[in-house]
């Protein structure tokens, strides 16, 4: 065995251990455990400064670009989020040990399910240091274990994090293998790290699809992941325009980088001759390059010809494809043709076609006369999000604590045997 | 393109556009869609039974032993328990479209969750001809489509099956691909079915472990899969010694090859003396074969000594491993470390050691003053099970229809958009 192998195999034995101890960590010890660690985080920012300068200053000999850089930086602004986050996670309700369902059988038995932990999680992620702080206090209050590997360029600044999420641990008499951070820039160790299936649960990448969709591929752990977001809002001929139009731009212009930003907007024929013309207006106010069917880019001035390959992509950009369909069907099938799965909406009065809409979309999260810049964990409630899934196994749509946990079954009898 | 890969990739692609209409088929339609299927075997008795008699025929001539061979009939019994098995299901509330969880959010929308069919599931089984109609039901009422591959011993009497199905969904006007089963023996089918992720969203192997173990080493799919049951039943110092007696010789003994069986028995030393001999008594009469640690060996006359292999065994057979522990503590650790994670179950009168069980021991189903024997979809109120879960991610014990769907976030709005 390599020392990589040894270390790797060291940390998920400890994790596994911790696992153990942290199922039964009571909630008073988690919240304690997230508030001390936000105290350690406070009372080294200095430390935690110095360490992202060495970071800072090898990616800037790295030749890192400027984005590359500016995600790296521990900022003071950034520090104050951390500490925010983890009272955030702290005020959330502890998903572990609720007990549901519980109802007596024919035979007797009281049957029921009570919610757990999944056990170790490892987290795989790029350059933003305060991950690490995110992830460790969402793996925590879900009462798991976590192995946490940043990404090379971050690994000082992702240590300092470590020892005060360490000195928060131990001043709540947690397990100190509850949260580690791999300590090595051995890539070797992502490898390792997802092909322990007797150590490791489930695997979360967060980053760019291309680490996503390696993890995913060479995983022998399962994994919760987010691919792509290719958007859709589909304008209905029973519409409100004004509603179609704010909504539209909002979910456009927001933000152009984000997985829930409109990359394809679908548009009933009977309303098209309405509400095309205004809308490529707006969009030329915003700088946003159109890409339109044939019968479409005539009512968009400016606009230019969509390829087959336009409907299926995520920009990310201030591009967006437009594409006229005949009815609210032609609708729905373009869409689970060519939606990644994530998040798409209707505009429309006209209930019974919403509530179809509703149904038949495949997609992670499904709305109706709302901005897709919604799907989003904080937006949703859960308080915080460890991703969003596009998967359809266990967890669809932004992944809070409860997806960082599964339900066993539980049952009570007074000496029942089956017969 | 071979000619397997083009008709597997046909499969995949028929499933995938079957599997959109089935999404949106109500509730009647699906049930008359079992209804018909029941009478349309019910009408092909004879049929299933000659088909079943070439499959019967080719087993002899193969060689098959006598388990194999009762297996693989169609008896009249086994056609009556399809018939009954359809009407079950055909009962069963609809899982689909249950929405969840409606809230308002600060900003005005309303979030909620929708549960939602997987999408394609391709079942693996072996010899029973009868699990064709069992899957193809369970599959069918949870709004999926499903792709049932099975033994190739059994490939007339699936087929035969295979054709009362297909004439149940056109009477419903269900579309015909919404269940295909595989008809080529070719044993590549197995592998390629388990590796199209964009047509197959789930894959559940029901049959050996040698099955199971090796589709979950190759598939590219996620896999529901049930792997060793190493069952536990733990008496506390506490337990109530009637109730121990009766649940331990029925865990062991009312069925030995099943997955819910008692495998592993712990005993509090306070209590072992007062039951170990009694226990010996009691297996020596089901011949059952004691392999005990030394502490317990010299009250158990007649007992092997257990070796630390014991400890992990799934025996399957009127086998029962036998130790002393010191307390709640040392068992809740032996359990966590050998158990497969199948059902444990505590005998105590002991209120607090009773929730600590429950809470700390991490298998799919968990007991108190009960028998493992209880493990199971029926007993548990799911109507049906299409497998017993030991993986932690999605469903975790027994599954059934809800097992077989997945949830989506729905969001309402009128007109919101984010700021």
């Amino acid at each position: 065995m390599s020392d990589i192998d040894a270390y790797m195999n060291r940390l998920g034995k400890q994790a596994r251990a911790a696992s153990r101890l942290m199922a039964a960590a009571t909630t008073s010890q988690k919240n304690a455990a997230l508030l001390a660690m936000a105290d350690a985080i406070d009372d080294s920012r200095e430390r935690l400064q110095s360490a992202n300068e060495l970071d800072l200053a090898a990616g800037r000999e790295k030749g890192l670009d400027a984005a590359m850089l500016d995600r790296l930086a521990l900022t003071p602004a950034r520090i104050d989020g951390m500490l925010e986050g983890l009272s955030q996670v702290a005020a959330l309700q502890d998903p572990v040990g609720e007990v549901t369902d519980m109802r007596y059988r024919p035979s007797g038995i009281q049957v029921g399910r009570m919610r757990v932990p999944l056990g170790v999680i490892g987290i795989i992620y790029e350059s933003r240091p305060n991950v690490t702080c995110e992830a460790a206090s969402l793996c925590l209050k879900s009462g798991n274990a976590a192995i946490l590997r940043g990404g090379s360029e971050a690994i000082h600044s992702n240590q300092a994090i470590a020892e005060c999420i360490s000195r928060g641990l131990a001043a709540a008499g947690l397990p100190a293998h509850a949260v580690q951070v791999v300590e090595t820039t051995d890539r070797a160790a992502v490898g390792l790290l997802i092909s322990m299936p007797e150590f490791v649960d489930v695997i979360v990448p967060r980053g760019g699809k291309g680490l996503i969709a390696r993890i995913s591929a060479d995983a022998r752990v399962p994994v919760i992941k987010h691919l792509d977001g290719n958007c859709h809002v589909y304008i209905d001929d029973k519409a409100d325009l004004d509603k179609a139009l704010q909504i539209v731009v909002n979910a456009k212009t927001q933000r152009y980088g984000t997985c829930n930003t409109l990359e394809s907007l679908l548009v009933a024929d009977a309303v098209a001759e309405r509400v095309l013309p205004e809308l490529a207006t707006r969009f030329a106010e915003h700088g946003v390059e159109l890409r339109a069917c044939p019968q479409s880019q005539e009512l968009l001035p400016g606009a230019v010809p969509a390829s087959e390959q336009d409907w299926g992509e995520e920009y990310l950009a201030p591009v967006l494809s437009v594409r006229r369909v005949p009815d609210l069907d032609a609708a729905i099938a373009h869409i689970n043709q060519y939606s990644s799965g994530h998040t798409e909406a209707i505009i429309t009065e006209d209930f019974s076609r919403a509530q179809r809409f509703l149904r038949e979309v495949d997609s992670s999260s499904v709305m109706v006369n709302a901005s897709t810049r919604f799907a989003d964990g904080f937006e949703y409630g859960l308080g915080a999000e460890i991703g969003i899934s596009t998967d359809k196994l266990h967890a669809r749509g932004p992944v809070g604590l409860e997806g960082l946990t599964s339900q066993k079954y539980i049952v009570i009898g007074d000496g029942h045997i089956r017969t």
